[in-house]
């Protein structure tokens, strides 16, 4: 559970504590990297908004539709796309409250089948590991990730495979998860 | 406003309707144009889903969180995005009730914004428009309509204009909005 510096709870995050919490500081810093990275004009890539379906809008004022019932859906795609050097970017990113392993079932099946769908097609397509109890964040390569996915009989990816094969992502002050440096020396090669 | 074949009428249609209804069959028939496309692995372009802020969260069960306020968010992005033949593709698409010009204001100022972006980012990007009245749906291509919008100080884009400069959309049954069969001729040089 979040508490914010108001010592007031977000609604929402009161409300559907388990489902929605999971992630939420991750997206938040990703969200602000990916705004810095818009704001200098290096990188055009958005979350998209979460998914739901709209079953009842109150429509009071022409100005102002009220939903009144709606419902989570399950993404069909990743959370995050867009362009950078005028590749096709592609990634999804989850928090991990475990400290030795990731578990998959985090990852939805058809999220996976959507990465491989774009790597096919060309895509850059990583996914994001924050290990929240060891303050690391790992960039790991999809094409990597479901090769070892589809080889190992295992419920989850011990933490020592991404040490060994994901990318800890540099953090500082403006972009929290600076992962267009990992994705310069990874995918173009580069050094820094 | 959309009346369904069981005579009922939709409550989402029905409590929003100026809001929601406006291209709610050309959003349907790309949206079945893509999921072809993505069935015989052509290429992997969703909508982005309708963003919304959630206000309020019930949680009865674990199961089922029932959203019991939100609101419509503008969104900052185009609806549409993904990859074809290793490229980012990025579009918006909007319905026309007009028979003479297509109105500039049912164009966000940062869609406009965000398909400079993208452009400059190397993407191909473009508009659909349909002229609902003429059952026409024309690509257009996003830099040539933003230069055009530019230069003009009209509110509006004539129907001329498209005829001339944009590019008529073939239909067909499973691909209502054959886009792709455009974007070939026009980004990849290619004669059909």
């Amino acid at each position: 559970m979040v508490n914010y510096p108001n010592g007031k709870k977000n609604t929402f995050h009161t409300a559907a504590a388990s489902q929605a919490d999971r992630g939420m500081a991750l997206e938040k810093d990703i969200n602000a990297t990916n705004e810095y990275y818009l704001s200098i004009d290096r990188a055009v890539i958005h979350k998209k908004p979460t998914p739901v379906t709209i079953v009842k809008v109150d429509y009071p004022r022409r100005s102002a539709a009220k939903i009144t019932e709606a419902y989570f859906k399950l993404p069909s795609t990743t959370d995050y796309n867009g362009i950078y050097r005028g590749k096709y970017i592609d990634f999804e990113a989850k928090e991990c409250a475990q400290k030795t392993s990731f578990p998959l079932k985090s990852i939805h099946e058809h999220q996976i089948k959507h990465l491989s769908s774009v790597l096919n097609h060309g895509a850059i397509a990583f996914l994001i590991i924050r290990f929240t109890k060891l303050g690391e964040t790992y960039l790991a390569d999809a094409e990597e990730t479901i090769r070892y996915i589809n080889t190992c009989d295992r419920q989850s990816i011990p933490y020592e495979w991404f040490t060994e094969h994901a990318h800890l992502i540099p953090y500082n002050y403006v972009r929290p998860v600076d992962y267009l440096q990992v994705v310069d020396r990874l995918y173009f090669k580069e050094n820094q």
